[in-house]
Parts: structure tokens; C-alpha cells; sequence
């Protein structure tokens, strides 16, 4: 069975040699491990270990408090999960599909490892989409003059699924403090421009007025501040003056569902850390 | 002998027939032809037509008379060149010698159909580089305080070497109005981001700073606004996390002078138009 | 209303001035044009128009039977089509289903300008998903002894229905010569590599013992000769040592109907031309 | 000062634990870490350290001494080398001077961390571009003919020299055996063409003929089987139906510098390691 360990902390020497030192310990053999530090003086320590151990499941919980000791000694932020633990997803969508689509063909076909337990959407349209995954679909209409209500409404769907990581999908409402506070890092939203070009709203129609030759989209954290949490992901595709802002908007399409497929992929496998307001991403 | 027919204006029908009725009639064999109209109702209508013609050396000041004609019928902003004209060429550059090189490389083994008549730069620093091609350097001290005093030794120059197209191969300076004026869309710049995100100086670090997944190059025509012009060409590399700011500059460098090879290019064989802030590039 | 004038031929002076002519005379707008000569000295005319006719769909025949005129002259090869008129689309399936999908989908937002008029396969499995688009799906087990019959039942089903374009969603039965015959150059297979590379059979699993560093997927019209048919478009992915055969092919499926997609987007456009075994495509 | 530890075995728990215990112990810093394991049952193990360790330059012979015995536990190929001390390059060339110039570029602007210790070629045409840098030029005549002859001259020039990498710049003659076998893994090729697309001379013409939408470059360690060695990197570039022949090279002439640029500063940084006929590159 498969566990990962990941580890942020200042740097200095014998991080690694102590990590891999309890892993040995426990029997666990390091099968994938990934290291980053920013800078040999005084940077960051980032580190992501993919280990197999026999009977992880039952030893998890053991091996967390025993690690704890390791972290102690280095003022680790760290966290120990199972492979076979997959987490809880909510999908907030609007009213393009294409996003949500792929994420339910990907997840169907098994490459998506997650555990869909609800699609939540300001407007009704979406629910003979998601009706033959058997996944529950909420309403709950919102708009900017509700938004905090429908937080709340939100977050009691989520915390009663145990939800732990929101993608949004095209969601086109602007996601209240309250709820960013409590799912920290933890809600992807994909952004339909190369970001830092394009913040805002129609960005494709921006675009095409700045006659750019490559559009792009972002996947990133929802931080409060709009469009600026950290990239996790971007990807390009070329144009040129013969697209038209519907052509933008169908090149765009693809390129954003494979940016926010292959954030949702990394997420997932706890292939990503935060630090400010930047993400080591060990592909 | 190679000639291009380069046509703007107002779309309706009948030009394609009248245009292509005309150089049939002075005995031209189309061999490339490309055109876009931005709408069918009341839009643009671009065109560029490669055609063949035997003698057209001499020929070409007739051609261009007879045109006038035609052209007036739809009131077009038009030009004809030969192929066999070369572009009369005025590099700047300041302390980043990237780009000239490669520009002088591409020069020098014929992939580049241009006549340099010079290089000019605000340092004596890359006249090492531009001796063995025996290309006249002109160091103009320049600064952000004696920019007109510059632009008027500049302007003498080219002037007297009859120069038609600037390219800017990171030259570090403002190009003053009086300048910009005289060479309207014939000043190709190239900027080391993807516009219209990190406007302005050291693009590098606020790409660091943003945390992008992903950096890019402009090549773009000079306006009055700084980095606002017309784009022509834009490519862009993939970085991560690892790659600190000197990478980022290592990894662009490369992209910048691929994206302005491509945009000379384009240049030099007449194959962009502008119109308002954008281009139509028939590649 | 919008219509489609394709044209080959061997070059020589004075067709593109014909061909603007007459449309000229019919009251036709030419809002886009693309023309390509293999060779100005005896080489090969292309050339697509597209053009603006009111009543295009009571004049078509009409059209047709005056151009046969101009046509006859210059020995052309050409066709003439309304945008309005989709083709008539079968799609072949096997067990993969991704290409099929995403097909499916496009069609359904309207991307895809086709009238899906069947999905044919040897296998049962994606009836279901084929079932809520209200599409006939045709179960017709074949297999490389029953080869030749199939085809018979397949003729059948496709001429009942008008089809005149065939794509072959990862359809892994090899296409007789029979039907090849009756569908030359509107069969588009995807074939899971970047051709030349990895012809044939399981093209991840050579992909992944030559130890490339980059996949990718080609689409192309079927000629008898296996995966040697007229390319139409490929694309490719980055991937290292990470990745295993299943990554591969996880990475591969996206590219494929990326590639695919675009191809069948072109083919529909009338926007590819056949060659010899080239295409040009008039993107 | 930087070190580098590179580790090949087969996988088996307690190796990275063993290796960060030993480096922890000599006080080194680990920097950079990136493992992969092929198969967590029964795979082979592959490592890259950076570590940071003071007085390194002194203390380098002493480390190997003592890490043998690590070493020797886990029967290990590996090897120990300091960032300062730069490989000693030979370039050879033919008559294409693109990469050649690239390499030199990157050299002088000090991108390219190496001791560039002569360039060898079967002509004289190179020797005026490599006076300026002041590396010896030797021209050596070399046809299929006097190939063995030849690479006696050559290797004792290398010999004599101390050169430990050998880049093929685009040099047009076979390696024969004799220095394949002194050289394993440190001879580096630009091939024109995606291999295994287009083994073998003219992989240019032979796109052409095929008419793919795409040309590429590899770069790879040279064996006794033209063109087959273990791959580092690949790119490519898109092309069309207007690229003629030399259209296609002087597209491929960038995309081949490129690739041979990234695969040069990989394999001088010692993040290429080997394992059959594929290699596991540590980016």
C-alpha cells in the first residue's frame, strides 16, 4: 500500500536523512521522492515521499504519532496520507459544462482518484448531466446579493459529505472569505486566461481586443483576493486573427479542461504545496 | 521574379475579381494568395498575393501606376513590392547581445532577406560583436534625459542610409514620439513577456513574484504606449518552481529570440498588416 | 448564406482571376480565401474560397452546373458546398470510449457542424452511452475473419443513411478495401502515435520501450496501406521516465482527441485537400 | 560549494535512508534531491543529490573513499562529482554551423558550465567562427572511408586533452566502435528528426514526403545502432503544407539547437542517468 509524507519547514541539514531514517524504521520503502529547497541559505524545505508499506491502513494513524516527533524537531508542517484514501470532492458549476464534463468522464473512467460526493450549481441546468453518475446535485441558486447565505447553505452540504477539496469548474461566482477561510488551499478554480493577463471577467473578449496571439488558462487556489491565489497550472494554445471571440471561447474550451484536469490530478495526489503565494507543484 | 500585392480596406464585393482580373491582365501568375474579411457585413477586408512575373524589376513602377487605379475604385491602402527589395534594416540593442546574435547569425547564412545597414546602440559594449559582419555601430550615449537629443542623431542615421524597418533587439530605452512617427509600424520591439501581462521593466521578476507556470515573449510593433502596440508573434516555455530568476532569464532568452526571428521574418516578407491595434499576419 | 468553392488543378496563369470572376458576377462576396502552388513552374493549384450568397440554397445547382464551365477549362478537380448542408456523419467504435465522447460532445454544444447519422461497433459496450443522444448505434461484430462480410452490412447501413463521412473513433478493426474504395479520402482514422513512429499495433507499449520523450497522435484518411494514409493532423505531449505504459496512454488519450477533433473539425469546414498522399489543409 | 551524488541500484528499502545518513554525517546540505524507482517490486533505483558541503574541493576524494563502502552494501553504480569542476567538451562538427554557433553563444555568455577543450571536424569550413573564442580547431578528413583511421587521430586528441563528453554538433560521419566503446554514454547527437521517425540520413526529405504536421529533433547518446541510443530530449515544431524542403530545415535548424542546448546542460550538470537503452533525466 501506498502512503505519502509531505514536508514543509526551513531549511537545514539532516531533514532528509531524519525523514528517510523513520521511514526506514518503519519498514516503509521510499518508492518516489521528490525534494525542493529555495535557496541553500536560509530558504525552504519542500519534500513529497511516495512510500510503500504493508498495512498502512491499520498503521497510519501510529505512524502520524510517531512521525509528530520527527516534525517537532523541525517545526514541520507536514501530513501523512494513504493512497487508497481518496478525498471527498465537491464540484461547484455554473452553466458552461465543458469543466465539468471531463472531470465526470475522467472520474468514470477511473483516472480521476476521487471520492465526487456532490455537484453544486447556481442554476438548475446541470442535473440531467450529473443525474446518470448517481452523484447528488444541489441547487442553490446565488448571486452576488446572496452569496453569504448561500455560503452558508454551502457549507453545511459540504461539511455534513466530509468534503475536503472544491474544484470549481467554471463556477462563476465570486466565493465568500468564510468559506475560503475554511477550505484553505483547498478550492481550485479554473481561470479562463493566462493569468496574470486577463483578470476579471470576460477574458476572452479582453483578449481578443488586445489581439493576442495564444490564449491560456489557469488553474489556481481561491484566495480572497480575485484571481491572484496560487498558479497550479497553465497551459497555451496558438490563435490568430481569423478566431473570432467564439472561436477564442471554443479553442479556449479544451485548453482549459485539460489545465484544470491536470491541477485536479496533482491535487489529488498531494503532488502540491503552498507557500505564500506560490505552489511547489512535484509533477 | 516575386512580387506581393498587400491590400487593406473596406470589404464589398468584387475585389478579389477586380485585383486578381488585373494582374492576370499584366500577365502575373498567382502563386500565394491568402484574405480575410473580420465580418461579412461591413467589415475588413486584408489580402496578400505572392505572384510571379517576369521582369519585374522593370516593370514595377508601371505595375504600381496602373494599380492606382483599381485600388482608388475601392479605395485600398495597398502596396506592391519585389521580393528581390530587401528591407533596409536599423538594429538597436543595448547590453543583452541574445537577439543581435541571432539576428546577425540568421543574416549572415541567409535565412534573414534584410539589408542591415547598421546597428545602434546607447553602449559601446557589442561593437566587438557586430565588427566580424562588418556592419557599420553606431554608440549613441543615450538616457531617459536625453532622449530627443538621441532620437534627432538616430533619425540623421537612418535617414541617410534610407533604413525602413527598427528592430529593437532589447534596446533598454523609450523611443521617443518624433520616432515613432516617422516609422509607424515599422518598429518591431521585442518584449520579454507575455503581453499584456508584466508590462514594463524587469518582466522576469514579477513573473518570479506571480509564481507563473509558464513565460513568454512579445514581438510587437512600437506605439506611443508603452508595450501596447500591435502584436505580432508571442511564444511561450514552461518553467516551474525550480527555476529561479537568473532560469527564468536563461529559458526566456531563448524564447525571445525565437519569437523575434519569426516576427522579422514576417516582417521582412511583407506578410503583416495592422489595423487599429492588431495584426493580420498571413504566414 | 455561406458557401464552399474548392478547387484543384494543374497551375497556370489566370485561375484565381476566373474563379473571382465568376463569383463576382454571381453576386458572391468572397469573405475568406486560401490558395497554395506546390511549385510556380508546373506545380499544383489549391485554392478554398468562402463566399456570401444570398439564396445559396435555391441557386447551389445552378452554381454548380456554371462553374462546370469555367472548371472544364483549367482541368480543375472542385466542388462546391453550403455550409448549411452538414455532412452526414458514422462514427466506428471499438471499446475505447474517449474519442467518442468528446465527439459526442462537441456535437451536443454544437461545435461540431455534422449530422450524426450512426455510431457502428464490434462490440456492444457503448450503446449506453450513445443511447441519450438518441443516435442509432449499429452492433456489428466483426473480427479479422469476418472482415468482408461486416463491410457488406456496414455499406448497407451507411447508404441507407447517406453517410458520406466515416470516423474512425479508435475503431480497431482494419477497414477492407472494399469500403476504402467507395469513402477515398472521407474515412479519418486516429491513430495513437506521431507518425512514422510506432505504425501498427500497441504504439504506447513500443512508445514506452524506445524510452521517447514525447508522445503523440495522428490523424489521417484511410488508404490500404495501414497508418499510411494522407496525414491530416498530430499533435504531441511531453512525457519522461515517470511515466509507465498506463501514464502513456492516460497522457495519449487526450492528445488523440485533441488531434482528432481538429481533423474532423477541418474535414467538415471543407478545409482539407487531398493530395497525392499529402493534405493541405486550409486551417 | 555544490556537490553532486548520482545512484543506480536495484531498489530494495533503506538506500535513501542509508545515502542522506551519510551525507548528514559529512555535514553536507542536501539541496536538490529527486529519486525514481522503476518498479516498487524488484526495480531499479535511481538518485541525483545536490548537496551543499564547505571545502568540498579538498574533501571530494575522501568522500568517494568513504562512500564506496555505502556503496558497495547496496551494490551501487554511483558517482560523486563537485558543481566546480566543469566536464572537458569536445564538439565535433561537419559543414552545418547552427548548433556549433549555439554552443559556442551559450558558452562565452556563460550559460554552458563546461571546459570546452577543442572542436574537431572532417572539414576546414568552422575554423574562422572557432578562432574567435580561441579554441583549437583540428580538421581532421574523415569519410566512410577512413573512419577507423580517423578516430585513431581522435582519440588521441581527446586523450590528450582529458575530454570526458563529446557533443555531435551536426557531424555528419559515423562513430565507429572503437570510440562508442571509450566514450559510453558521453556522446551526445542532435538527430534531425523525431526518432524513431526518420532514422537515418535526410530525415528532412523523408518528412516531406510523408507529410507530417510536425518536425522535431532528439538528442541522444550514441551507440553502435544508428540513431538508437538512449533519447534525452525531444521537441518539435509545427509545420504545413507551404514548408518545402528548406523550409523544413531552417525550422528544424531551432528546434535541433534547442534540443541539443537542454540535453548538453543536462548531461554537464549530471542529471542524465542510463539504464538499458533509456535514460532517467532528473530536470
Amino acid at each position: 500500500m501506498v502512503g505519502r509524507l509531505l514536508v514543509s519547514c526551513n531549511d537545514r541539514p539532516g531533514i532528509v536523512a531524519a525523514v528517510s531514517q523513520f521511514l526506514s524504521e518503519q519498514g516503509a520503502n521510499i518508492v518516489h521522492s521528490d525534494q525542493h529547497t529555495t535557496d541553500p541559505e536560509g530558504g525552504l524545505f519542500f519534500m513529497r515521499i511516495e512510500f510503500q508499506l504493508d498495512g498502512l491502513e491499520s498503521k497510519i494513524e501510529a505512524l502520524r504519532e510517531q512521525f509528530a516527533e520527527v516534525a517537532n524537531e523541525f517545526t514541520m508542517d507536514w501530513r501523512i496520507t494513504s493512497a487508497d484514501e481518496k478525498k471527498k470532492v465537491a464540484i461547484f458549476v455554473s452553466k458552461e459544462d465543458h469543466c465539468l464534463q471531463d472531470l465526470l468522464w475522467r472520474w468514470q473512467i477511473g483516472e480521476m482518484a476521487a471520492d465526487i460526493k456532490m455537484v453544486i450549481s447556481n442554476h438548475p441546468d446541470m442535473e440531467t448531466i450529473v443525474a446518470p453518475f448517481e452523484i447528488p446535485y444541489y441547487h442553490v441558486p446565488t448571486t452576488k446579493d446572496n452569496r453569504e447565505e448561500s455560503a452558508v447553505k454551502h457549507l453545511e452540504l459540504l461539511e455534513k459529505a466530509d468534503v475536503d477539496t472544491i474544484i470549481l469548474a467554471r463556477y462563476m461566482q465570486i466565493i465568500p472569505k468564510s468559506m475560503i477561510d475554511q477550505y484553505k488551499n483547498q478550492i481550485i478554480n479554473i481561470h479562463h486566461s493566462f493569468l496574470p493577463a486577463f483578470v476579471g471577467g470576460k477574458p476572452y473578449n479582453q483578449a481578443y481586443e488586445r489581439g493576442v496571439k495564444i490564449i491560456g488558462a489557469t488553474a489556481h487556489y481561491v484566495t480572497e483576493e480575485l484571481d491572484q491565489g496560487p498558479i497550479i497550472e497553465q497551459d497555451v494554445e496558438r490563435v490568430d486573427h481569423r478566431h473570432e471571440i467564439q472561436d477564442l471561447k471554443r479553442v479556449g474550451r479544451d485548453v482549459e479542461r485539460m489545465v484544470l484536469a491536470r491541477a485536479v490530478q496533482w491535487h489529488l495526489h498531494d503532488k502540491v504545496l503552498v507557500h505564500g503565494n506560490k505552489t511547489v507543484v512535484f509533477r
